[in-house]
């Protein structure tokens, strides 16, 4: 049987991430694969079960060998399992622990994808060493995760910590959720796409998106934001800007609140443009937390695991 | 010396209450007196020792029998029993919890007022029975206090849960704090009175309120809002809705992201206008909560425990 390992697998609604690591995280296998959502629930179950046995290769580990596998899924996930609703997947109340125990062959911890995020920066990112964390990933959408005393907070209901959803502006803009004033209106690439759109398509103002090429200002590539962002284009800048200032207010209420130790940034946009945009979020957010010491104890940073946050994350939830 | 006692204390910017309980937290005696601050924190602290003293007799109970006693200040307090910054008192790192401990010859456990208000609503209040809740307490200013997992959430400062300075409309109002946005500065007792003078002062609008002898419509008592509320007057039916609602949207983003079991609304103005606010604050909380099941699954109720939440909140930090 050789000495206990572990999974994570990250099924996102583009690629599927899975990794074997030893006990203590270290990665000694990994396989990516397109997630191919509408093919299917069950053909994207396929897909994952051949992702983990390439990554199971790639590690030269036995199936038998892993203790548990770690699932991160971008759904509000119930105790029991269930993938509530995952838009992005076209998945409603799936029954997807148990049907992935049953194809994989191993026991299954599964939990939303964020949540997963914000476990493995504080495990193995920039959270490391710290015992609570809150995370805030940016990209198409806007999701959160908390870890409070080493745990996940989910909630009584397994649907807490949806940070994108908290309301930042009442009466404001309106979310993709159909609410009201959400920081996702506001802070994530999707928010800035339409507001890039409604400038150039509506206002007539110029920028060098569309001489890049980009077509659907609605669903920009982070990389190109942040290339016409560091070139100085002013209505991207004016744009990002704004985001990041509504993303430090949604950091000052999170510290405010819930005083964690540290406010990790990830996501795809911060990936992007986060040395960029580190210093106006920190900026925004010592503006609005309360009190001013409350700000001073808490260091916010960016991620440091990158695309492997959501699937190390699930190999943190996989050693629980 | 017979069997364990408790005490617990609210130290507020007005009045001094002091209860002493048996080990369940059935009150046996119990004391009020008038804070005045103003006489400062030594004077203030000898009338605390007074109240303590008569709620002792009041129980007929000797002081060496009390196990703990707790204590709740309007201050945020760090875990070494400091009050850090209490404005209603005029104390700034005041050592509360070692002066207290000298003068009442009793351990005391020192906590933040909304804090010890959260603490006592699910101890024997509206919360009995849960492991988590929220409370939201609307008076002169609008405290919080989380309790999670049977225990007060207090952050790694000891500093969280300072729910009325949520951002919730990033860029919007003045606070009293001097931040922007602040639930506090839509939904406190205070920011109805600024929002009922301006109307009066510099719209000329009528309100019963100037003919119930309202003076100061800034320092409005409770229970005469509650009154021209009541009564119909238009110009208070106005803001105290538009207060209720931003109340909502506050009570949404606690649910969206902690997912406490219930929350609980008190303080002086839910006291007063609670069974008309209740169904005003449920039904903005039920737009702005995400996601819908979510709210489903959060009772928003009153506070039972009234003018007793905070002191017997201190008594359950006591028994701790």
């Amino acid at each position: 049987m050789g000495s206990a390992r572990l999974a994570g697998i990250d099924i996102g609604g583009t690629k599927l991430y899975a990794l074997v690591t030893d006990a203590e995280g270290k990665i000694l296998g990994r396989a990516k694969k397109k997630t191919r959502p509408k093919k299917g629930y069950a053909a994207v179950l396929e897909r994952v079960e051949a992702c983990f046995a390439e990554a199971l290769e790639a590690a030269g580990v036995a199936r038998e060998a892993i203790t548990a596998v770690g699932v991160g899924a971008p759904s509000a996930i119930t105790p029991a399992g269930v993938a509530v609703d995952a838009p992005n997947l076209g998945w409603k109340d799936a029954p997807l622990a148990r049907d992935l125990e049953a194809l994989l062959g191993r026991p299954v911890r599964l939990d939303n994808d964020c949540n997963c995020g914000a476990l493995g920066e504080l495990s193995f990112g920039a959270g490391r060493g710290h015992a609570s964390l809150v995370g805030l990933f940016v990209g198409t959408g806007l999701g959160g995760g908390i870890v409070h005393e080493g745990k996940v907070l989910r909630g009584h209901t397994g649907l807490a910590a949806e940070l994108g959803h908290l309301v930042i502006r009442h009466g404001g803009r309106t979310c993709g959720c159909g609410r009201e004033g959400c920081l996702e209106a506001y802070a994530s690439k999707t928010a800035m796409g339409r507001r890039l759109r409604r400038a150039v398509e509506k206002e007539g103002r110029p920028t060098l998106l569309t001489e890049l090429g980009v077509e659907d200002l609605g669903s920009l590539r982070s990389g190109l934001l942040a290339r016409a962002y560091r070139e100085g284009d002013a209505l991207t800048r004016e744009v990002v800007d704004e985001a990041a200032d509504y993303l430090g207010a949604g950091v000052a209420s999170v510290i405010t609140a819930l005083g964690p130790e540290i406010v990790v940034l990830g996501g795809g946009v911060m990936e992007a443009l986060g040395e960029e945009l580190l210093p106006l979020v920190r900026a925004s957010a010592r503006r609005s937390t309360f009190p001013d010491a409350a700000f001073a104890a808490t260091p916010i940073e960016l991620g440091t695991l990158g695309d492997d946050a959501v699937a190390l994350g699930a190999v943190a939830l996989a050693r629980t």
